[in-house]
């Protein structure tokens, strides 16, 4: 049975990191069952392949152990050659790249003000001095301050989503009539603020609103299942 | 022979479109010769198609009157399926309507006021005054005052080609090992900027420009070789 190493909060099945639903999506893309072991960012030094491997996710598949979501897209394709390929061919894998260094620096750049206050809370007592430092330091703001003025945030969000907004108007998927990592990659980032209660990203009329929806009804609703905080 | 419209300045011989650069680099991905002709903007009723085709590019081959260059880019991969791909699969053609997406509107976006105003002279006269009042228009503000204050603008597009960078850190161009249609697309924003002596928009020690003088060099240097302004 295949292990992820899956970031959780303080309840241990608070399950909320953008990386690690790229993967757990990406595992029931090509249908593979897998065994998911909650992990704190103090737990460090517990992770498969450490001190090399500090941060989630880390997957462990027979002897194989594999860190970094984009690299474990990679390994799953070329592992499981013979099942739905999450890239379709050298040109989606070439072109994917570019969509998940987009959704990293643009998308999770532009959320993080407006997600990361609502992080905060939900992580495990040993995890949030750290955090609180850490984003504080990079947003020059307290969070209590960015979540009192989240509002001012959105208009950025919604600017950078742009280039989704096209692309979805003429397709239903990133991947095209189905969806592929890419659709995972930019998804893990909207699952990541729905797991943690952050504040609405979306207006109600935006079109990007099917897409999500589509994107939580995939396999039988797992995106959608998944613990939400409170 | 091949024919494409291409959009041209007071001189002729200055084609500076990023929509028609994709075109002219993605028919020599494909081997292809064609004639360029060149187009103003006042000329909408000249077109082949007109009045529903009233912009360029458009590419006239045999019986098939093509416009916009996506759809000319995917015309050409269908009816030339046995030249090199433009988009190796259909993974890679799916993913490549983002990176377009991506280049039309976040990077020229940011780019427009930076390159529009050293747009306006090389025009051709009858075409300056609805350039101007629509760029204006769009970007409230005098051509000239964003010249002036060009400085101000380039962080943003430094900072929007972000996932561009992260992409060509691990892989020679967008497609890949070889360049492919999203690398013309993006590309074609920086020869739109070249061609008609817009302000430099990388720093000298942004590892793009190893990326930007490969398109250069592409082809027997056909973007290089094209007419610059003065």
């Amino acid at each position: 049975m295949i292990k992820l190493y899956d970031l959780a909060g303080r309840d241990p099945d608070l399950r909320f990191s953008p990386y690690c639903w790229r993967v757990r999506m990406a595992l029931a893309h090509k249908g593979l069952e897998a065994t998911t072991i909650p992990w704190r960012f103090h737990e460090k030094t517990s992770l498969p392949g450490a001190p090399a491997n500090d941060k989630v996710p880390v997957l462990v598949d027979g002897t194989s152990i594999v860190a970094d979501s984009t690299a474990i897209a990679f390994y799953l394709e070329d592992r499981y050659g013979n099942g739905p390929s999450l890239f379709a061919g050298s040109g989606g894998e070439a072109h994917a790249r570019f969509i998940v260094a987009w959704a990293d620096s643009t998308l999770l750049g532009a959320m993080a003000p407006i997600v990361a206050p609502s992080v905060l809370p939900i992580l495990h007592p040993s995890d949030q001095a750290t955090f609180r430092a850490t984003r504080e330091s990079r947003f020059g703001a307290k969070l209590e301050d960015l979540h009192a003025k989240h509002a001012q945030k959105l208009p950025a969000v919604r600017t950078a989503l742009t280039p989704l907004r096209i692309t979805l108007a003429g397709q239903p998927f990133l991947g095209g009539n189905e969806p592929s990592y890419a659709d995972y990659a930019v998804f893990g980032c909207f699952q990541w603020a729905r797991c943690v209660g952050a504040p609405e990203l979306l207006a109600p009329d935006d079109p990007l609103n099917t897409w999500r929806e589509e994107m939580l009804d995939l396999f039988d609703g797992l995106a959608r299942r998944a613990k939400m905080v409170g």
